[in-house]
């Protein structure tokens, strides 16, 4: 519980009303009831202030609201999710290695960290302070993970792979799966070991069941502040820039480099060894099967600008129509060809 | 061991034949041997009756087959499984918490329950009676799991998730992971905790490595008897309803709604925020961007009914050479026009 | 540490330069230091071959390059991978079963297998020589797994499902779980028992979080040398053929036979009970849904042949104008009609 005042400190804003209201939970604004806090992003909801209970509003600068508490602020969503955070967002367990946890002689665990049961680290593995290791997590031998990292039940960081500091692997993630490389030897295949490693730099967050390869030599990187969804693949050698979002079922191939600020949006695909710039939004559905340049919004296959794409979609089911008057034409034409012979 | 009489009345239907005679197994009727009972679903297999070797054969009324010992049901393919499941269904393990189970001090569990070493029982949560957890699940703190459940090595429940009764989780699917939320700060993101949960419903089943994600407020809802396959993605808060059939590799995104009865092709997309009637079937692959009223087969992106769909596909590899035709036809007029000019 | 001779022998080729150079690792032709093999397989790379600091490279026979310690051998890709695997596959762990490991009484585990804390072996489990199964692997009852293979953490091998020799699991992969089958009654779906299994022949490998069903009776099959890369969906009763390739988020639907020697590029999607030859060749994002004959390379949905899918799909961004010139088309003949009857 805090004051409304306490919580425009904490998000940078200020308070139009009674600052000395306490607060207690964040709700969506149908639902609020006094002693709550809900928020108002899109100006669309803003005809529902004057019923609603909270017992105060974040909201965007430039609204008047007599006898309704305002917390006033320039990114009100940004705000919400600090404030959650803060209300709700769930307290650290107590600090420790629990009894049934799996932990190798020559691991080095942070006193402030937190190893539940059932869980199984390797040999030389470096755990920092503040990271929460929940039950079923398995850290291969070599493995080095940062400070306040949440590593959810069932992921799996293989040999050698290292996690900065705030990383979050949601449950059966997969850290450092064997990259898909294999010489044909005839009809079969041999596999080419993957003997390089995984890098997931800070503020990283991985999906649940998501698989980033490791690489065949080197590494394959994901920078700081990228944020996978659930049931994404990266293969091997690739390398994502900062501040991207991968929506789920995503799929990127091997040694593909893909710059900054970039969001592919479900069930996209990307060949592998080609490169995509920065601030490149690729709509759902789509195949990437050349490089692309910065600042673009594509979709399709092949890509195009995405409003062209829309608009070659609405054709498609046309397209039977369409051929039945290709022909209707040529008829029509080769008959005026005939009358026109004949004159 | 049952007699054909027994079994008869386990699925409601009656003997053509000796009704005493004894079923171990089912069989495919093209290996049936004397003691199996087999069954024809399909027209067309009709004829393999009187070659067939079983001791009774599963069938629709309407059939004369003297000599033939058959068990005749409205519905022979629903006869099958109910006969399948009471002769080769498996049996359950004995119940009571095994040696090398992690279960905390404040969890309830029904002493009809089954736990494997190896699997984790968070603080506060409850099972019921009959449901066996397997090997590697991990129940996170306030999960509630019904009566005979079947949850499988590595599925996890994570936090006040709740699932009711018959519910089954095969190997490594997460219910509960964190829903894909973030608000832009700059060109980072900043995590939206997501403090909602997941609510499974009676008789639901959800496939291998397939994710559900909680709430960001509020609750992510399977109905009743809805059954997913392997390697589906369902976002945060959305909602499906009873009798459902979600195929693999299907995603579903954020706050969407589906009706009552619906089947989603594998490797469909469907958008966040949209809304889908009841009896509604997606085709396999398509991506549903919009609303969709009740009782319609669609499929494509953009969807279509799906017969205009088929036609749409098949005129795809025409395209080019459509392309060309209208370049053709283009320098036909051409000609005339500059003919009939002339003239 | 081997001699360059000692290289040549292991792979079948020949030095030309100084066979007794000793090779300490394998390196990318840039970063390759004195020590270290590198390979040339890509002619386009040939001109780097001088100013290269490795003792030694292994390239295709027919280059003359004086002062260059040469491994010459017919598959240099080949030798590359065997070369890697030699010098940096990495050492077995030491074989037994650690504490931590729980295994039932009955299992019949080889002394020369490892067991790692925290996995589970169900009863009457048989598991070969040399094979390793790390933390969190849960074998079911009646399992059987062959020598020298690799589980990784959390993979699930359910009840009776049988394992080759030298098959690798990748971290979080599921065999075995349940076919996806359901008898309608009514609006409901009573579940089909799958009471078949899974077979995995000889040197098959599994990606991270690919899932392959038990079959509903008899067995879902994948022969020997064939590799699934990452979350692959595999339907019941499917049959995969030697020596394929199945590329990461493919999905191959109930009672499918493929052929051998196979490629089904990412994300594929493949019907039910149809027929895929041998050396056929899907490319990504591609839809079967029908039978496939042999030695083909097809793309597209529906199915056509590579290159005409390639000009089909090159079209789409130009349907809108194409549907613009028919309008275009038919006024300029209605008004050339109008003139000729006019004449």
């Amino acid at each position: 519980m805090l004051t409304l005042q306490e919580l425009a400190e904490l998000v940078g804003g200020h308070v139009q009303g009674d600052a000395s209201v306490s607060i207690v939970r964040l709700s969506p604004i149908d639902s609020a009831q006094p002693g709550d806090i809900t928020f108002v992003a899109n100006p669309k909801y803003m005809a529902k202030i004057k019923d609603c209970q909270a017992s105060a509003i974040i909201i965007a600068p430039g609204v008047d609201a007599p006898g309704v508490n305002l917390l006033v602020c320039r990114n009100p969503y940004l705000a919400f999710a600090k404030i959650l955070t803060h209300l709700q967002g769930g307290a650290k367990p107590a600090a420790g290695v629990r009894p049934g946890a799996h932990v190798s002689a020559s691991a080095e665990i942070d006193p402030g960290a937190t190893l539940y049961p059932g869980c199984f680290v390797g040999e030389r593995v470096k755990v920092g302070a503040g990271t929460v290791i929940h039950s079923g997590v398995v850290l291969y031998d070599d493995v080095s993970v940062g400070c306040d990292c949440l590593l959810h039940a069932q992921s799996v960081v293989r040999e050698g792979c290292r996690l900065g500091d705030r990383v979050i692997l949601q449950p059966a993630s997969v850290i450092g799966s064997d990259g898909f490389g294999f010489a044909p030897d005839g009809a079969a295949y041999y596999k080419i070991p993957q003997v390089g490693i995984v890098v997931l730099e800070d503020d990283v967050e991985i999906g649940a069941c998501s698989c980033i390869d490791r690489a065949a030599l080197g590494k394959t990187l994901i920078r700081r502040g990228t944020k996978l969804d659930n049931l994404v693949q990266i293969g091997h050698n690739a390398e994502i820039g900062e501040d991207c979002i991968i929506v789920s079922q995503v799929g990127v191939s091997g040694s593909t480099k893909i710059g900054r600020h970039c969001t592919l949006a479900g069930q996209v695909g990307v060949a592998g060894h080609i490169k995509i710039g920065d601030n490149v939004t690729i709509g759902a559905k789509s195949g990437v099967v050349g490089n692309v340049d910065s600042d673009q919004t594509l979709s399709g296959l092949p890509l195009m600008p995405h409003k062209q794409w829309l608009k070659s979609t609405m054709t498609l089911p046309k397209l039977p129509e369409m051929r039945k008057e290709l022909v209707k034409l040529s008829k029509r034409i080769q008959e005026l060809e005939a009358l026109v012979k004949e004159k």
